[in-house]
């Protein structure tokens, strides 16, 4: 398969930042060059791996290079597993590569948590620390407490180590992956890679369609990311779509292949619980969590309770295995605001907590999903109680949207709750296109969806005072002020849609480094008054 | 001029509610219909005026109907007024209708202020009250104690009374006009009545370009909502730019040909004195409001205090004649998060404070401008002060913008800051358009500026728990549990959008009204399992 190559972004480039601890970890930054004497460059955070390296030689059938396995390999605790993977059956886009999955060696457990709860500061996480300027041993403690995960699956080594906490900064997520009515493994590698170029932390792989096992062999090779997916999707297809032929044996046997393609986490809904259904018959929208509903159907139909919190403790010695992190999923999710911070929301929250509280027993990283549909003045309150019940493990929510008629604009909807759960302590948020609830996104939205999260982000990170959020904001005013119209373009999340909105509104021959813009022409700017003063 | 004329939203008809005190009040509503049985219709504040009534016929070189006239000359306390106004010199496109401007009846005080305070309940208290499901009496007091207004200068009988207050729906405005650099008066005038279309509830002409009365004159005329302009801008015009040059006199006329033609509120930078300059020295970008600019610089020339403040009672004595309101500018406002609730522009607000009470004394009806940049952790203090500073007089904010680096997309970051300083109580949201600090804008910046702060205005009633916004959501909700994808579409703000992105979608041949969208295809719809439970 042919891509046209990830092309960096104007007037940056890639360099590393080279670990102390580990001579091998290069971390790396994308380096914004700026007319400003007194900052002729800043470095900023990049997720979009070796595709910007000017020098790097990419070849996506046989996926990015691996920089992780020295470090795998050299802790001495994983081998080559058993494989239950098996090569997609009759698909025509196989991947290429070789993929050689390994576990933990018996007696071992090969997790970040493990390592940092032992006092060993891993490569990951000074990866992680130069990444975010903090100090090794801090990105150790806060994986140890669980407050922050490092997902990073051993079959993964291709991603670029990155944590997810509320003292880190904030990160988004970006789903792609097709249904049953569209979309192949092309458009999902070419979604994943563009999410990536707009600054997506992790992808989520939420195929339900043909080849999902394919479709995801393609992504996780080619992701510097960290890609999670939601395996009940898969396991689900596995029996032929019919709920009641579910069984937990089917669900493992997927979760077992997924972890050793190399997903780095999972979203488990083991906390919708027969005793919490009664509870949502009072909704206005009942269940809007696809794995929810699904696992409600089941209890329904078998009378026995969810097999995910009868097996957990088993779930967690699968994913210790592997260092799969779990994403506990919010299968009772509200799915309208009228539904928000109801009882059954709150009692899967608290359940999710007893889950985590198992979960760290086994030294398996743990993070909480949350809502979903939520009113602004309800959204504090999530996170409070969040905090409370799931002892402090990181929060990734999606949105919240603020109000249910936003459709066509629902990114937008999202992204105003996503900023402001995010400044109380979201430590990841789940990316809203413009198509949720209409349609599958497609590039556009992808993007759209992306950046106004990205802008969610940094707003949550300004709030919090995150000296690197505050450095960009303060670059940018300054270039502003200064009517540095190139560094300006260069310092937004997207250069070239700033240019051109600017150019194209400029008269033919007129100097586009002008000191003023056609908002209020040269007589009437501001700041060009105030320096005259 | 032509027009292609405005066409109202599909599934949607105009109904008028009659007034009970005042039978000759006729309140447009929007009554979208549904297939429902629960709920046949849903009716929705509605702001475009005639142009939506398939009845009316339109004539934008007459203007609107006035339908004020009978109610402001019934009043017996106004007269044909001095006229000071001349008609556009060498314009080409002068508005060919008659406007004969009136003015107070000596020891008269026509406003709406006065009004309330004396106990009467106007026909435009009446029309808001049945706008916004509220008592009549409520408006009237909410007005006499100074924390609503209705902005409706005499001049202009063609608008339709609104209120802005915080015990009312969160409003938007819309900020339209030319500059040195672009645009003509048939694209401002295109861009009101697309701003109305959308759902701006007042438009701010900011002309500082060419023909600015010819231009406000064709925008008055034809415009069913309030219009705001800063006098200044066409004050400085009149001297040739030259700020040294401006006078209070040529302010003062410039102020009364506005009030002639019938401007609803005017934004007065009073409150930029000559000791808060020393405080903006310490800014990093200085002073970004123009009115501000333009005055500081006034001040720095003269080495006067600002005329507009020196003169604020003299201000007074014209407002009331006309019952234009007071719109009393930010000048200080921060232009980045970093210089945001500094002492420059807290000691401006305070200032503000103190000129309310000076307009109300005088009757004069007034809200107060907001910054501005404000990141997320810093926007409640801005309510807080806003509130206590000036008595609670209505606030209206500018975004604010949370975070500085979002050029290309900053009407997202303004609408994440409008949706919560509206939630805290803001009264009126001011729109930024995708092309802020960028240029003008075009009509799909306007389209999507408005459309992403009526969001914002949204999310703000629905966390206030405004029942129309309530009823609205659920009524969306609904629809979605029940895959009622027509009524879904009518419920959001864009139908044509919504329909668009998901029926794109979908297989030739597909039935659109298939109870499911390509998101999760037909097998992974979590609300269709839930229904089936």
């Amino acid at each position: 398969m042919k891509f046209s190559p990830m092309t960096s972004f104007e007037g940056s480039r890639k360099v590393y930042l080279p670990g102390a601890l580990h001579p091998d970890v290069r971390v790396p930054v994308r380096e914004i060059a700026l007319s400003d004497d007194k900052m002729p460059f800043l470095r900023v955070y990049d997720v979009t791996g070796p595709y910007t390296d000017a020098h790097a030689l990419m070849d996506v059938g046989q996926g990015l290079p691996r920089l992780r396995t020295p470090w795998i390999v050299g802790r001495g605790d994983v081998t080559p597993g058993p494989q239950v993977s098996r090569p997609g059956v009759g698909c025509h886009a196989r991947f290429p590569g070789v993929h050689a999955p390994l576990s933990a060696k018996p007696g071992c457990t090969p997790t970040q948590m493990a390592y940092a709860r032992r006092g060993m500061v891993t490569p990951e996480m000074e990866f992680v620390a130069l990444r975010e300027g903090l100090d090794p041993d801090f990105v150790r403690l806060e994986v140890a407490h669980g407050r922050a995960i490092i997902p990073a699956n051993i079959n993964h080594p291709e991603c670029e180590p990155m944590a997810i906490g509320r003292n880190f900064l904030t990160k988004i997520n970006a789903n792609i992956g097709n249904s049953a009515l569209s979309s192949g493994i092309r458009e999902e590698l070419e979604k994943m890679l563009w999410a990536v170029r707009w600054g997506a932390d992790t992808v989520m792989d939420l195929s339900t369609g043909k080849d999902i096992r394919t479709t995801r062999e393609w992504i996780i090779r080619n992701s510097p990311v960290p890609v999670g997916t939601v395996p009940i999707y898969q396991a689900l297809e596995k029996v032929g779509g019919k709920v009641g032929d579910l069984t937990w044996e089917a669900y493992r046997d997927t979760l077992i292949e997924q972890c050793e393609q190399g997903v780095d986490y999972f979203t488990v809904h083991a906390g919708v619980l027969q005793g919490f259904m009664p509870l949502v018959k009072k909704r206005l929208t009942g269940i809007v969590s696809r794995g929810g509903a699904i696992l409600a159907k089941w209890m329904q139909i078998h009378a026995q309770e969810n097999f995910l919190y009868t097996h957990f403790e088993e779930l967690c010695e699968i994913l210790k295995a592997y260092d799969a992190a779990f994403s506990l999923g919010d299968g009772l999710r509200p799915g309208s605001t009228h539904d928000a911070n109801d009882e059954a929301q709150f009692a899967e929250l608290k359940a999710l907590g007893g889950l985590t509280r198992k979960a760290w027993a086994h030294d398996v990283q743990v993070m909480i999903e949350g809502p979903g549909h939520v009113p602004l003045n309800k959204i504090k309150e999530n996170m409070d109680l969040q905090l409370e019940h799931c002892h402090g493990a990181p929060f990734y929510t999606l949105g919240p949207l603020v109000i249910d008629m936003g459709a066509g604009f629902d990114h937008v909807t999202s992204a105003i709750g996503a900023a402001v759960i995010g400044s109380l302590g979201t430590a990841m948020l789940c990316y809203v296109t413009p198509r949720e609830h209409l349609a599958l996104p497609d590039k556009d939205d992808v993007k759209e969806g992306i950046i106004v999260h990205k802008i969610a982000a940094h707003a949550a990170d300004l709030a919090k005072g995150h000296p690197m959020a505050i450095t960009l904001n303060d670059a940018m005013s300054k270039a502003r002020y200064e009517f540095r119209w190139e560094d300006q373009y260069r310092l937004t999340l997207d250069p070239e849609r700033s240019r051109r909105l600017r150019e194209a509104s400029l008269d033919a021959g007129q100097d586009p480094s002008a000191r003023c813009c056609t908002m209020c022409g040269p007589d009437f700017c501001a700041m060009k008054i105030t320096q005259e003063i």
